[in-house]
């Protein structure tokens, strides 16, 4: 395993923040986009957070994310909206699509925020969180580069666009955030690293037999959709739904740039005070995790968002593991562009 | 293999309403209900249909379904609407709220059914088809009886919560209809009586092994959710959601009755003429399944849905192939009831 050290959480901000004060971005925006990148890497969701910063920042320099773009409301329906979010900062407009959607639910009991040409939102359960603890129900989804083939075929056209349910519970959040890939290539290069099989099949290997072999699926690039033809199917309905709703672009378009940019997203908020049932919603919800968590198993049943609470805290207290690499290259975009200021 | 007959689809149909003419329906509601029943068969979904219309009759006779009861509404938002399916027959009760929905979505861009004590809508596809003819995208789902364990758990406590995803296309539909289990118990009873193995694991034995043995699984009760953890996180998220915006039971609260009824299920529809983007639909959707199409496989691929088109020009032409047990047990729900009439 490389070498690690840990970060406290309001400095990996800070680091976050100046950077990004140096590439376009003002006060507010830098504060906010620091945030969900240290956040995320708090809740344990390193790939989409610290791991993740130093290519985010790439992304900017070489222009395909524009720090100081922002949604523009192109057409408005009483319910659902489309927005264009003129390249920006994936995870800037993605809160805000959020925001938006909670502010129609409000209003109207459910809204849709429909999102084109914005880019990666790095952890999706970020919304999933931002919305539940707004007191609403959230549904959400991305569309993604194509990285895992259609069911039975070699080459890969379809993403793996995360899909995102989010329910309020107790003072936190039941937040699903899932890829329809089996694992992510982040999983897969971590098992890896470590010389390890995956614990189920997660793909194909160059002569087409599936395998817990992390390497050769990396090397094949035949990624498996979760469930087989099932979860293939779910990943071309998502893109064509966000796609249209949107008007934005599908994966086949995404995967034609050289960057994985100007994706497509759905944000759908419900507001549980608008339901005729809400006194009686947190009990509802309780009831079913009780169930849930009744069941017959060695080891303890958690729900999704569960462990992410747990390495919240964790991590709140011992510091964000981060690998040294990781945190040295961050630390040299930091010193890069001061002494390009400095001149 | 069992002895099979075809029946044509219109002498299924005439069958299927003078049994429920019989039965408590009105002319209309009879005429609707038996559509369905018939169009899922006709369309190759014969375990929704012709093979489960006995049952089906059964449950109307033990008072399960209330033949007459129509949904009432509850609660009303601007985008979102609570109605109460006050028991009555699944399919009925899915036809209207999909209906309510597209009108809604006509009205607001995006409008949102979701249904408190209704019963199995067999087909959940069938409604994805008639939001799509109607010009709208369709999302929908349905809690069910606990029939699915949780990760790692030995006992069922989810459901396997039918997702439904459809967009018009052309003049037809693409439509994604998906029970979070790998296999149903149709599919694995199928593979059974022809002592077949399954083509990928359906769930575990009784030792808690994997497996692709259709009797095994069966036995054991431990079918697989797709993606291992991510369908059964799926499952549970579906539930709350639909529990929390109907209101009405969720899968714990089902598993409890002797019969599997008082559903929950939301029905959300789009109205395409609402989009800015409205002219460009068409081409979007069919850029899309282009280069799907053109995906490097040995076999050709199928999006989802059109299997179905291709099975009802078939079963339309040689009729719809039935079980010939099947087909003498509905003649005799006919025949007993005349004979009970006649008296």
């Amino acid at each position: 395993m490389p070498d690690t050290l840990t970060i406290p959480f309001h400095e990996m901000i800070d680091v976050f923040r100046s950077i990004l004060l140096q590439n376009g971005f003002s006060d507010e925006r830098a504060n906010t986009c620091a945030e969900v990148f240290a956040t995320n890497s708090l809740e344990g969701v390193y790939s989409h957070g610290v791991n993740r910063f130093a290519l985010f920042v790439q992304m900017v320099r070489e222009g395909h994310v524009v720090p100081d773009a922002t949604p523009v409301l192109r057409h408005a329906t009483p319910s659902l909206e489309q927005w264009d979010g003129a390249l920006g900062p994936g995870v800037l407009n993605a809160t805000i699509a959020t925001n938006r959607a909670v502010q129609l639910a409000k209003q109207n009991g459910l809204g849709c925020v429909a999102l084109a040409n914005t880019n990666h939102w790095m952890r999706g359960g970020y919304y999933g969180w931002q919305a539940a603890k707004a007191g609403c129900v959230f549904i959400g989804w991305s569309n993604t580069i194509a990285n895992m083939p259609a069911y039975g075929a070699s080459d890969v056209r379809l993403g793996n666009n995360p899909l995102v349910i989010a329910v309020p519970f107790q003072q936190e959040a039941i937040v699903l955030d899932m890829a329809l890939s089996q694992f992510s290539y982040g999983a897969m290069q971590m098992a890896e690293m470590r010389g390890e099989s995956l614990p189920v099949f997660g793909g194909y290997d160059e002569n087409g037999k599936l395998t817990k072999d992390p390497a050769a699926i990396i090397k094949s690039g035949r990624t498996l959709s979760i469930g087989y033809w099932k979860g293939a199917g779910l990943s071309l309905l998502l893109d064509i739904v966000v796609a249209v709703l949107s008007g934005g672009l599908a994966v086949h378009q995404i995967s034609q740039q050289k960057a994985e940019k100007g994706l497509s997203q759905v944000f759908v908020a419900i507001a549980l005070e608008r339901l005729q049932n809400y006194p009686g919603i947190g009990a509802c919800i309780q009831n079913i995790i009780s169930d849930y968590k009744q069941s017959a198993a060695t080891g303890e049943v958690l729900y999704p968002g569960e462990r992410v609470m747990r390495k919240r805290e964790q991590n709140r207290q011992a510091g964000i593991p981060v690998v040294q690499k990781v945190w040295d290259e961050i630390l040299s975009l930091q010193t890069i562009t001061k002494s390009v200021i400095d001149q």
